[in-house]
């Protein structure tokens, strides 16, 4: 069958939809010749017909009534940008229908995008999601094609706009959280409920879709381990410059000999490490692979043009594939579920401020503590104590965090110790 | 017709032909895999079939006659890594006898591109070239598909590992420039006749492949505008840094209502400038585009493994396209031949180390001759002079090159202008 276009529905048309549409009118020409083919936005579902939008539309693409798309059999791709979990009978119903989807729903592709996967190949189709993580950003296809020769042994990433921007805020400005997030809230790159960003939620929902795809395996979301930011203090910020590190908030996956790590923590980052020149509201995601070394991506990971430029390049990819009938070309799963290494098996460097009678024999006991547990110091900064009181900076080698944590307890037991105040790991390289 | 393999004739088994082969020996099954069918080494051409190698390979796969791989119609790719432009005549044949081409070959993609690219097209095939330009970095692939929905309107790359391994030893380090070249020699990050790197002709050829892709053009090699890093003093390094800037060799292109610029150049590039971070031998390209804003890459240049990882991702792209019977799905060429704007028609902020009397008015007459020319100055450092000599720096808004050459031949001709020691150019962003 010869087609003269390859036709699209629309869900949703908030930020990112309307980033779309934008990009299918600047750039047109150009996306007809990479696609080979026209690309026809046939229909729109929205909520209120009415509403004003910030971007050109003729009125009778829109609808709000789903069948329209997905029952019309002359639509080729859904483009599911409704977000949420609800969307999911949608896209279901879209893929049952033989139709290619094209999401940017996170929540979506972490917590169900391995049966997804499956339902697209047992209809012959593929889901394509590139604008799920990183934003503009390209990563699932460059972990899929550019690095599809490598073993992919580790993924380290900045992929939490809201957090780096008030972490960047907090060290190069010298702001408090609360000051920094205030502004972030003020900029918009963070929301009035910013909760999910601050605790580590969404970007342990992006680790899980980069993971599976990196490692080859379902990832159940539960066996991430998250930790956020909210509790850091700009104090610690200070010392870890001193020390010649940045603190960033990682989203880390590894694959080892004896299953995976997940994990989600604020952590240092050496000054010299191309993660740490990460600024602001841009995302990055540093990868390791067994031919490549290391390689990374770097961008802004969130708003309307650069998301929509996610979108849109699955979209070409998904004409490209319909107008050469190529049924199912490019789908590759082989989903492994690979076993979760508890985090006390890891080996981790800890940064460590805590506060000590300013007293004789109480350094020496803290050593000792260390010393008893096998774990041994890179760095210690003691400054001139105030109010008979002094604060302590250690850094330790990399142990197993079974250990630190013991030296830990052991050492928050020890009289001359008065509080643990900040516990963070760090990375090397 | 149902094949159980793609079969591979391997033009060149040195550094990167050996690390080819290396990665399909330890990653085998997950690119047979992400293939879809087995990939088989058939034959492999080279010079000397005695010489040791690198890799372990059956002596019976060996050749020195070019013919039995590509008069052999059971090969169904040819991937060539012999470099240099003598190489020419064997890539044209492959593709007459419609075989896909594999290369690594910058010097014959950045010369010959376009026109290989349409003979590619004429036989129903292709040439992937990863592997060009970046060693192990994603480029080629994510400026075709990423970011395929993008106008791009600026490149600005850090792809040339020679170069930024000594100026980042000259910046970190304090070196002098014959020091941080010898080390790079000695660790085997420059060649014992390093002139194409040191002048920039590398990153020329490098440009002209990305260019041509990111701007949809021909790219005629001797319009790129060269300039290498041979005459660098590290005590513009010093100042640089003194003023937040570090000193790369960049090579930029550009798109603009009158044309593209071309050129590579040592510049001035702010330290909170994400390429500012990419240091020693590593690479990195900085892509803006119309709808992402902006990306980079980065990662290894060169080496045996970062580069066999691209030429491997592009041969399970191949193997792929031959198993799914796409003929030629996904070629893209529509190279149109773009005028190139001149250099002096480019606007810079320029950055002016100069020797000056130290004597009243000479510093009025400096600022009068940039006023007169509507050069506006950003920057400024004096030192304390020393033996009735001043020097000077100064760093420019961006203003027509034009308009900088024009104040810089009136300072020039000034009695208390001792002499002009450096210029460079200035990034901003």
């Amino acid at each position: 069958m010869v087609r003269d276009a390859v036709k699209v529905g629309l869900l949703g048309l908030g930020t990112v939809g309307a980033g779309v549409m934008k990009i299918l009118q600047i750039n047109s020409e150009q996306i007809r010749s990479r696609a080979g083919i026209n690309i026809e936005v046939k229909k729109i579902l929205v909520r209120d017909l009415k509403k004003p939008r910030a971007v050109e539309v003729e009125s009778s693409l829109l609808t709000t009534n789903v069948t329209e798309i997905l029952e019309d059999p002359e639509i080729d791709v859904v483009i599911e940008l409704m977000g949420g979990l609800a969307a999911r009978v949608h896209v279901e119903e879209a893929l049952r229908r033989k139709k290619y989807v094209i999401t940017a729903n996170k929540d979506l592709m972490a917590t169900a995008g391995a049966s997804l996967l499956r339902l697209a190949r047992d209809n012959g189709r593929n889901i394509y999601y590139e604008a799920s993580v990183g934003g503009g950003i390209p990563l699932i296809r460059p972990l899929k094609h550019s690095l599809g020769a490598n073993k992919i042994l580790r993924l380290v990433g900045i992929i939490n706009g809201t957090t780096n921007y008030i972490l960047t805020r907090m060290d190069l400005e010298n702001m408090e959280f609360n000051d920094a997030l205030a502004e972030a809230q003020a900029r918009g790159f963070a929301e009035q409920n910013p909760e999910n960003d601050l605790e580590g939620k969404d970007a342990a929902y992006k680790l899980s879709i980069l993971a599976g795809l990196a490692f080859n395996s379902q990832i159940h979301f539960d066996t991430v381990n998250v930790e956020g930011i909210s509790n850091l203090k700009q104090r610690d910020i200070l010392y870890a410059r001193e020390l010649g590190f940045t603190i960033k908030l990682l989203a880390i996956g590894e694959e080892r000999a004896d299953g995976l790590t997940l994990r989600v923590h604020p952590a240092l980052v050496p000054l010299t490490h191309p993660l740490a020149g990460v600024l602001y509201e841009n995302n990055a995601l540093y990868v390791e692979g067994n031919a490549v070394g290391e390689v990374m991506f770097y961008g802004p990971g969130a708003g309307a043009l650069p998301t929509g430029s996610s979108v849109v390049a699955d979209l070409i990819d998904v004409a490209r594939t319909i107008n050469h009938h190529v049924e199912n070309g490019i789908i590759e799963i082989a989903f492994h579920d690979k076993k979760v290494v508890p985090l006390e098996e890891l080996e981790s460097a800890f940064y460590l401020r805590l506060l000590a009678e300013d007293q004789s024999g109480v350094f020496a006991g803290l050593a000792n503590a260390f010393s008893e547990e096998m774990v041994s110091l890179d760095m210690i900064i003691q400054k001139r104590s105030r109010e008979g009181e002094a604060e302590i900076v250690l850094v330790t080698h990399a142990e197993k965090e079974k250990s630190f944590n013991a030296a830990l307890a052991s050492i928050q037991k020890f009289s001359g110790i008065k509080a643990v105040k900040s516990v963070y790991r760090v990375i090397r390289k």
